[in-house]
């Protein structure tokens, strides 16, 4: 359901012209410093070394290296950061500390930039004027389509375009379950708008994401901002936060939102030789859009909201596991269970099934006692469980059991999906 | 929406264990035969050459091959795409013919096999030991899976599981617009069953599966099957047909159904060294199950719906296009008029739209004569125009012109949204 006017759908290719990617910068700039132990061949990325190093080493390297020069205030991961930033005195560092896979302590490759990009090839022939990439990300195929969906749409400034899709990053370390991985999914908008008018934006934009996470049921407290100090910002951004959800394994961000100001077009411009001006009917000005991007992890936000949705609990002296999603995400909207598998229940049951399947995602069960039905729906999450009973053969009505509060009313057959459909939205 | 109970949805990855394309037999036998022109260094695809050459040319070139011996009965392209199996007489019959892009009579290479699986590297060397494949197909990445829908959603055989996603392969030639393309996008139904039952549930999903397409409002006279000779049939399938749909170009597959009975589990059984097998409640039997796959493209059926919806046709001595989708298909479901600018229309018009908007996706227009604007929803696909107008102010109605019949009835603002979701469903 599109609940925005000024919001249009997009599907971009996965494979795109590789010249996209020198105008976006991730050619030269998608880059990892990695070093190699030449012993046991295992490769690290410096910039993620600090997390393999104790505090104490670190104290005791920094001593030895007399890395003082480089950073004289700040905290000791602010003067080791420093020193993995410069490429010979990393090289010491890990002479000194050993290598955290074997321990070696003798000889480490140069630091050399790893591309995160994965590369393929288009036709039969494996040479470099073959080489595409996978997308790293799916704003430019947004960028690159500004004019298509801008000239099909009839939209005027300020609009965005919005999509969901996979992207690819060669990661060393992949970790956290489905934090980093290799394949994963986005979902981004690329909201294009005046110059002048992109701070305005971008605090709406920062305002309206963080209310989209508290409206599908995610615990408030475990929500915030990271907004991006001044000297940490990436190359196209003058302003970006971070929203970020405390994850078992700490805060994590699940959604970036930036101020890519008129970087991106810019660039698409230079390296494409097409005009990316757009004509202000009001002002009668060209110009080149500002962009304000929204871009959520959809895998990581799917994990932020299986964590923070399990519960257990004890209920009549038993352990219960909940999944406390919010109807809207539950897999499963409603189940149905016939009391007993006799007495004309199990056939009211499916026809009540079948009556409700066209509009919700419906589990049949008539396995075991109610109780543990329950208990299963609530390991799915399933918010809603109807109970067809004795009582439903004399009046058409049925129970409907919430999951959190596990109360029960009951509801008469014929105005069910109306109260389901109610609930649910 | 799930209309039944049997099928799961998921959700595999593009990126798998190079191993389960081995399994599969794509790493060995998912080539095409190629041939170079080492001259212009065009290379062309031997089995689709024939494609590029003409009746004439054909029959002249298979005279002077004299390869007579090879095929005595069948027809000319089946005599010609006999020469082309056979590796020396496919080159010496390009030296006869000439490359076909310039035109040189010289030299050619030796037929050489081509993967078409887009291949990438794991990890940031480039060597043999980190190839993986972006997958040519959604179907491997549904059976790998089996074990784990099986164990995690009580599912019993019958049953099957859907996917929807992207699949990529390294075509030489694409061709026909969407028809083929090297990044699609594939909808695949796997039904796992019991052997002895494999060849009904076949029957049974060729006829939903065309029915399908009917339901949609695909012309029925522009959709037939082929079914698959016993010596063409792929390695893994029993019987297998293919949905064709008369494009403009000619007949093309759009949905393929096979009975592939129990050669991928099989193999993965093989190759992964896990059991695939099922353990049948009712008969105590254990066994590996056959597998009745329906394997449509998204992409192929996307642009049939397209070409099928589209009419030229004259109205009042005027020419209108239209694309007559099914109500489900259509991307903008409604428009909404305000017939003159002011008045209050355009706030009754506004507050429709918003009531409407979180059901279904819909289009306001304010800009020209209401005939205009008729005539781009037309085009676009919209099946109702809701227009407010003088009446409105009134009686609180508004008129709702259906796309094709043009015919134009009184609604009760009220009544609006039940009206459309029922003509729509």
């Amino acid at each position: 359901m599109t609940y925005r006017e000024d919001v249009e759908g997009l599907d971009a290719s996965i494979l795109m012209h590789p010249r996209v990617w020198e105008a976006s910068g991730h050619v030269e700039n998608f880059t990892d410093p990695m070093i190699d132990c030449k012993q046991c061949k295992a490769r690290f990325r410096l910039d993620t070394l600090t997390e393999l190093i104790s505090e104490k080493n670190k104290e005791k390297a920094l001593k030895e290296l007399d890395a003082s020069l480089l950073v004289k205030e700040g905290s000791l991961d602010d003067k080791f950061t420093a020193v993995l930033e410069d490429a010979n005195l990393s090289v010491k560092l890990l002479e000194l500390l050993g290598c955290p896979q074997c321990g070696n302590k003798g000889t480490f490759t140069q630091p050399r930039k790893f591309n995160l990009m994965f590369k393929t090839f288009l036709g039969p022939v494996d040479d470099a004027a073959n080489i595409i990439y996978l997308r790293p990300e799916t704003a430019q195929g947004i960028f690159v389509n500004f004019l298509n969906v801008l000239n099909s749409s009839r939209q005027k400034l300020p609009f965005g375009i919005a999509q969901i899709g996979k992207a690819f990053r060669n990661e060393i370390n992949t970790k956290n379950f489905l934090f980093r991985t290799r394949e994963f999914e986005q979902m981004e908008m690329q909201f294009f708008c005046k110059p002048g008018s992109d701070m305005e934006h971008y605090e709406a934009w920062k305002e309206r994401r963080i209310a989209w996470f508290k409206s599908l049921g995610m615990t408030p407290t475990k929500l915030r901002f990271h907004d991006h100090p001044k000297d940490k910002l990436a190359h196209y951004a003058r302003v970006a936060t971070d929203i970020e959800y405390e994850f078992p394994f700490g805060w994590g961000e699940i959604e970036g939102i930036h101020n890519r100001t008129d970087f991106d077009l810019s660039r698409h411009q230079q390296y494409s030789g097409k005009s990316q001006q757009y004509f202000d009917d009001e002002s009668k000005e060209k110009f080149i859009p500002f962009i304000i991007e929204t871009s959520a992890g959809a895998s990581r936000s799917f994990m932020a909201f299986l964590v923070d949705a399990y519960y257990e609990e004890e209920v009549n002296g038993e352990q219960r596991s909940v999944l406390r999603f919010h109807p809207k995400l539950a897999p499963i909207k409603a189940a149905i269970f016939p009391l007993v598998n006799k007495d004309g229940m199990p056939e009211i049951a499916r026809k009540i099934e079948s009556d409700l399947r066209p509009y919700l995602r419906i589990f049949y069960d008539d396995k075991g006692a109610v109780g543990r039905r329950y208990r299963r729906m609530d390991e799915a999450g399933t918010p809603f469980c109807i109970t067809v009973d004795t009582q439903t053969l004399q009046d058409q009505t049925v129970t409907v059991r919430e999951r959190d509060s596990m109360q029960q009313v009951r509801v008469a057959i014929s105005g069910l999906l109306t109260y389901l459909l109610e609930k649910i939205r």
